[in-house]
């Protein structure tokens, strides 16, 4: 597809090469020549920017970010007009690629694996030595499952590569797209996903969880990694090995979080965030800021440990003069 | 079915016309002539009553609220001697209207609608042009769904009408029986639900997300409203247009949220409270009030984000002297 | 088994009579004569000791507070070596118990319960008169369902006996594996379950929740307790009658919740808490410590309501000197 094609798809004015041919598509400081990016913003904080752009989505206040040399398509949606492109050029096989029988002929089962009834397997898909598939499980197209794992009953799993020794627990959520609202000319729309989810060896997945698929680049859930029932952990998300997470954890886009570290129960943390290895964070701590490794923080928004339970017994001690005296 | 029929199936005292006719049940502010409400409650808050109403079940402390000319069914359980009406009134068809079949051939599904492996369809839903239902998903009883919409993987959706270009991720939960608990002589009931959900076009409900049917009334969610993995939209709550809700997001019972609002992750609101237009609620915040068109609030319980954020600032400069200092 | 045979599986160093039986595991707390207990801990705080006690796995810590006559099997991993004498003492037939049809044959379904399209029953399941099974629902091998219960589309229940009158809604999990990390050679490892979940009758759970089994002893829910949708009740929580559990509670291991208490919702209550009957925790509390039965408490971490809103309103008064002055 040439810039101008895509320029003339998407009703963008582009200053640039109209010949330059687009094959992919990436987030603006990751793209490769020939993949094109987007920019969206109100103009006050510089973008980072891959050294390969060679041609960007802006709107009028990003515009003046682009560098020379980089062909611009200015457009008032970025970020929808990025993604019309994107869906132009992948088809994402999600829902559609399943074909008319429960397991797919097209599907490589291991002799040794187990598939229990009510299961549905979408082509491509494979199932290792050893693996068991629970009842009314949905394994969709070209899903990798590794060798004595086992995916629970009514779970479902799309777009991912699951290790060996995993453990999915029933009715868990692996690859469906991520939460991400873009504004296109008719309003809120849904942003495309085209990443996948990479669950390593020995994770374990607790009953009704959620993994979001990556936009651009993968989920990626560590070695020996446990996460326990109800959490969400959203798109780009990178979690390190042995990295435990408790009840009603939520892991919002593209935190990282290091090896080792702890999450109590209902801990969130906000998009972005780096939380370095073997940090702890207490029950119900709501974390907003970057936190160093063998740190312990709690509260909302968490502070270090020990701040956080002076602020707490100190409100106690002033508030009830009578109690505390 | 008559007043005094209703009176002896319920061991209600009737003062009032036995022979008036009774065919539907409804909430007291809402009640239409020939529909039986209830008044439950300690007698020290005035109920709304429709100017229709014509008859209900009161309990000692409720009756003197009951006006003139209406008849008063006496009984310490007002809301359990209601369901036992509307039982008998109306059968509800949730999980027993399916056949023998998984696909019924009373199921009306457009020739360009996709039904993957596994999914199950009940009498009376229709399924439009261009939707796909995912595999293992259930579709029950009368749903309709729109054109152009999906249903993800083990999604159950019953007492429904679904939009155009709906997305439904795999695992949600659509039209179950809200959580409603009522007294009856042998301790606590659920109390039956009669309405149902509506679901606008261009809506996203995110994995293993709930949205309960209605109680009397229905719950509703408006036009592109986005909603992200593991929320909870209880009975009766009613979304605006626009509204986006992040992971976790909790609505209680009969909340209105206006056009544009933004749920950070993890909110939640009380039962009743009423959001205005484009409000933005800080992630984690938790509102027990009413609140303005246009504001920001956070904190739990919430409160207008500056105060809040005043509030955290001076508790931590207050406790920790010596760094703030 | 005997303990020798354990000692060579385990490379536990034994102190006692190689040839004494092991027919069971437990924990030390409860072990009878002829089950292995295991003692894991920094060797700061003495561990309650059943008198039965006759053999424990013990670290290096632990072991001076073995008492006299009981067998030490001393390893740096006590709880793996537990797990690994009780994977090899018992089978777990969770998913592995299905046969190969969709409604086992060896399954006792009575003739007046209705089974829906799409469901899967394990052998040895027993199904009550009027109970109804939706679509696509899985009822695990050996579960016992009651009398005019109901269990909702696409939910799962295994290790579980549930009793009459009960109402599962869609996408609820029972039984499944409980969250427990245990440290074996290789890094963290999932604590094996051998325990049940017993739902008492005319319980209600909501959607998509979870109820996991217990680890050794069973996991119960006390007649005619509510709990509302996306709930997590851990493994050893027993809740008991009549109580309410609002949307998103959440009730970690071994928690003891007495008669008709009320959670409101998004409560969490930490491990091994023990709650009071008649408790009323306000919407959001976070409870750390025991409360006594007919108190109300708020906040995180939690304390007596009127403490916390004393805080809470104290804080703003302060922090906010014009408006409130």
């Amino acid at each position: 597809m040439t810039l101008g094609e895509i320029a003339g798809r998407t009703s963008a004015t582009l200053t640039g090469d109209a010949g330059l041919a687009i094959s992919g598509i990436a987030s603006a400081a990751n793209a490769k020549a020939a993949e094109i990016a987007f920019l969206d913003g109100d103009g006050k904080t510089p973008p980072t920017l891959s050294p390969h752009l060679k041609a960007v989505f802006a709107n009028p206040a990003m515009k003046a970010f682009v560098p020379e040399g980089v062909a611009v398509l200015e457009t008032p949606f970025p970020r929808h007009a990025h993604s019309v492109v994107a869906s132009a050029l992948f088809r994402p096989r999600h829902l559609t690629g399943y074909g008319a029988e429960p397991i797919s002929s097209l599907a490589q089962i291991h002799p040794d694996a187990v598939v229990q009834p009510g299961a549905v397997i979408g082509p491509g898909a494979a199932i290792g030595e050893g693996a068991v598939i629970g009842p009314a499980a949905v394994i969709g197209a070209g899903v990798q499952i590794g060798c004595n794992t086992t995916i629970g009953a009514n779970a479902s799993i799309h777009c991912a590569l699951v290790g060996d020794h995993v453990t999915v627990l029933a009715g868990a959520r692996i690859g469906e797209t991520g939460f991400g609202v873009l504004v296109g000319p008719s309003g809120a729309e849904d942003a495309p996903h085209f990443g996948r989810v990479i669950i390593q060896d020995h994770v374990t997945l607790g009953a009704n969880s959620c993994v979001d698929r990556g936009v651009f680049e993968d989920t990626i859930i560590g070695e020996r990694t446990k996460i326990d029932n109800l959490c969400q952990i959203a798109h780009n998300v990178i979690l390190g090995r042995g990295v435990i997470v408790a009840a009603f954890g939520g892991i919002s886009g593209s935190v990282r979080v290091g090896d080792g570290s702890m999450l109590g129960g209902r801990v969130g943390i906000a998009d972005h965030v780096q939380v370095g290895e073997r940090v702890s964070l207490a029950a119900s701590a709501g974390l907003f800021r970057d936190v160093d490794s063998g740190e312990t923080w709690g509260g909302t928004p968490a502070k270090p440990i020990r701040q956080w339970m002076r602020e707490v017994a100190w409100l106690q001690k002033q508030a009830n003069p009578k109690k505390s005296g």
